[in-house]
């Protein structure tokens, strides 16, 4: 094997990185993007990319980048260095780190690639104020008129986050890039699931990103005296709820391609009380799919479930969209690149695709884009106990390593 | 017939106690106990009640009381005067106005009874603080360190909103009666339900109260990420909540002897977001039946389907009783007296539960207790569009007056 990373220099980083937004007692970390702990880490990493002789600068939506070669176009890697609360310490920070290692790694070793290389910590990417909100900048998708709505579950105001850190949110979109300076973007990422540890396979080689769907789901029957009333004369909008769960969950399973996945993360059910009948039960439903087809019709065959249990049950539904975006598909040329890199260290792959969302997803409408994966114990992330073996890391970051010397040339 | 109810007196008193607490735009009415109304339609009544020729008074725990006659043991009637949130004119109000007119007839009509006759308008019957605290009292089911903790679901407390009507709270329980006072009780009330009206029967005769079971169920399972973690690996706490609840209503349904009854009134979820599979489902669960054997079996055969489902999902089940209440059977003496009073006056009648709790259940551990029933519009009630039809109230008031003259001797 040529060219390899350092696994113990990656592996300080990836400790040192973890202890800003610590929590105490093993409640995992908590570094939202804009808070102190971030813009600390932020600091921190700069630091290190300055000690790497990358050439450093952060964009006006606080995306941070280090830069090995010059001119263009170049090849991007990374990912993001915020948590949700109470997250662990590689979702992010492992496909920061292992880029920051990797252009490390090839000016230590005085190796030359055609391309320049340049790494990259996007903003938010987990979403307290807008998902994926660096790379949304960084690609032209982001509406100045929205910025001052964005809002945390808690209240507080983008705008004001961002101000405390020293940022002018109105600038953002600013931050839009020249895609004639892009070569390609590959983000290496622990998987989230557990299909690469249950198979012990070190590599995912990722096809591509879900699409997904959310919409309210909402029954409506009538508020009746859950004493008096006979119980084949109720219209009992929860029980609708509960069958309409169920039934689609089976379709989406049965119908769904062997991939698409779908969750009911909420319910509310009004009036509320023990003696009333539920007159109204509302479903948050989402459901995600690669295939932007079945994503579609299983959409509209939902729609269609949902129309017939309420018939059935002598109530009314409604069916209100929150959000959908549309399966993207991992460039050809990036997977060709991860797969030969894989082939050439000797590590199996599998081709699967990625079901949470990622910065990739957006990098796509600019560039050439992928990913890679590798295992996460348990298939656990987004949890303090989310964690990957270091000889997993090690080879993840060769794989990456080598994807980019392969997209360099 | 000889003696007979005044249907205009009563529709006026009727309509006048309505005024009191009405919400404007059609919202019903809102006469919570304790609160400015109800002790304005106190006051109201208790000038209605002299004028009619009774003896006066209010004990400790706010029962309002009018006697005709003197010593004891006496016959009862009555029920409440305060309301639901948004409720309607008749119940409670009916059985209560419909006491006051038998008396005030017999009074007039200077019919002379055996035994003294007492009507009465029992304290926060629909419990924005404690459900049933004036008859509890009475009836000595109310332990006074209970009293500083009654609170209504907006967090006001019974002491402060007693004590603002002008009573003293601690004092409650020494409204506590010697039974051997009582010779009977019979209560007025709409059904709340649609049967009588579907059946075209004027008059229920009531053969008991349900008991109830409340229980809080919640399954645990694994809050894991809704978009990577393969459907069939899920512990999806929700949906085994909605499969126990579909499959208790029908456990129920099949296996109650053809009139218990069952609600899940509330369902949360935790926790609660789009992507995030529910770790946690709790039902509020609630079931009734006349029967107290049939209650007892529901009860352990719905743990048991808890459990089975639970076991079948991969999930954890906890069952947490609330709070439980027997069904009570009214009295054989006062069915009878209700159903010879009926025959007597050429009304048809049907034995039938009452599903709802009334303040009756607790004076039968103290007398001999019974209600009858009207039919209600439309099954409705504890709603603004909650009534009866007048000629309906007439029959009611006259099927009264001759059970009271009957108890009475």
């Amino acid at each position: 094997m040529a060219v390899a990373i350092s696994l113990p220099r990656l592996r300080a980083h990836i400790e040192a990185l973890s202890q800003f937004g610590r929590n105490p007692d093993g409640q995992g970390i908590t570094r939202s993007c804009w808070s102190p702990p971030h813009e600390e880490a932020r600091a921190w990493l700069l630091a290190r990319m300055k000690e790497a002789g990358l050439t450093t600068w952060v964009d006006e939506a606080g995306n941070t980048f280090g830069k090995l070669g010059e001119g263009g176009p170049t090849v991007m890697t990374g990912s993001h260095i915020d948590t949700v609360p109470q997250g662990g310490s590689l979702d992010g920070a492992l496909g920061v780190l292992a880029g920051l290692e990797c252009l490390h790694t090839l000016r230590e070793a005085g190796t030359r690639t055609r391309r320049p290389l340049t790494m990259v910590a996007w903003s938010d990417e987990e979403g307290r104020y807008a998902g994926l909100f660096g790379s949304r900048a960084f690609t032209g998708k982001l509406d100045a008129r929205q910025i001052p709505h964005f809002k945390a579950a808690d209240g507080e105001r983008l705008v004001d986050a961002m101000s405390r850190a020293g940022f002018d949110p109105l600038e953002a979109p600013k931050a839009k890039c020249d895609p004639r300076t892009l070569a390609a973007y590959v983000e290496l990422h622990i998987e989230q699931g557990p299909h690469l540890e249950a198979a012990r396979i070190p590599i995912g080689s990722v096809e591509g990103i879900v699409g997904n769907r959310r919409s309210w789901v909402t029954f409506i029957g009538q508020a009746d005296h859950a004493g008096t009333t006979p119980m084949a004369w109720r219209k009992d909008a929860f029980l609708g709820a509960a069958e309409y769960a169920l039934a689609a969950r089976e379709l989406i399973v049965k119908r769904g391609g062997g991939k698409s996945v779908t969750n009911f993360g909420r319910i509310e059910v009004a009036p509320g009380v023990s003696n009333i009948v539920p007159a109204r039960a509302t479903l948050l439903h989402e459901m995600r799919s690669l295939d932007a087809r079945i994503l579609s019709r299983l959409d509209t065959q939902c729609r269609a479930l949902a129309r017939a249990v309420a018939r059935r049950r002598g109530l009314r539904v409604k069916v209100e969209a929150i959000s959908q975006s549309e399966p993207v598909r991992c460039s050809k040329r990036v997977m060709q690149a991860v797969e030969a890199a894989c082939d050439g260290l000797g590590l199996k792959y599998r081709r699967m695709p990625s079901g949470a969302g990622h910065d990739a997803q957006n990098l796509a409408s600019v560039t050439d884009s992928g990913m890679l994966f590798i295992p996460s114990r348990g298939g656990r992330s987004h949890r303090p106990d989310e964690t990957s073996d270091w000889k997993a890391i090690e080879r993840g970051g060769n794989a990456l390593l080598h994807t980019l010397l392969r997209l360099a040339g």
